[in-house]
């Protein structure tokens, strides 16, 4: 099981990723048999194939990203976060909780985001 | 399946009874087969009996209770919260997200608090 500081420093490559990464960086963070719902209740993709797609979609955005606040406990944390996309002269503002379920090795075996459209902001 | 309006309804009532309300005006927000992972890795407890008597270790302090950041999605929550117990000249204040999981009732059928040492502070 990884540690509370195995955890956190796992989600603070997420954030930075988040910002600054690739797809394919942020594919490494997860196990391969991995599931992320973003937002809860929407498509959930599965596999390390559907979840370089997800993170695609803000792979060519001018990003920045900063964690709010954050709980670990047991092998899960949960996250509070600021994500901007830049898109021409505006772009939006994101606000989610995320929630991170690891595995035995440290890997993120589950992803949950909460958020909908009143914590989206448009620049 | 309840409305994002429903949920937030709940949730405020949930953090409105962490200050003021009892353990059986708690358990009444939850399902009779409801589940309550508090802190996350450890005990679940299962059924409203059992909910009851997790409650009931605060039923008697005097408390406050504050919500910081709450998140909706699908038939879930999200949401950040500050629980100050008193107790004598001291006591804690605790700095939990908790994520709850709502039936087509409307009733809490699965909560997840997120904390550790870390997030508890002594008065």
């Amino acid at each position: 099981m990884p540690s509370a500081e195995d955890i956190a420093h796992t989600v603070n490559r997420y954030i930075g990723l988040l910002a600054k990464g690739s797809a394919d960086d942020l594919v490494e963070l997860y196990a391969d048999d991995a599931t992320v719902e973003d937002p809860v209740g929407g498509e959930v993709h599965i596999g390390q194939q559907a979840i370089r797609g997800f993170y695609s979609a803000i792979e060519g955005a001018e990003r920045e990203c900063e964690l709010v606040s954050l709980r670990i406990a047991g092998n899960e944390a949960a996250f509070q976060f600021r994500l901007t996309v830049k898109a021409g002269d505006g772009g939006l503002v994101i606000e989610p909780i995320d929630v991170m379920a690891f595995n035995d090795d440290g890997k993120v075996a589950a992803m949950k985001a909460y958020w909908a459209a009143d914590n989206v902001t448009q620049l």
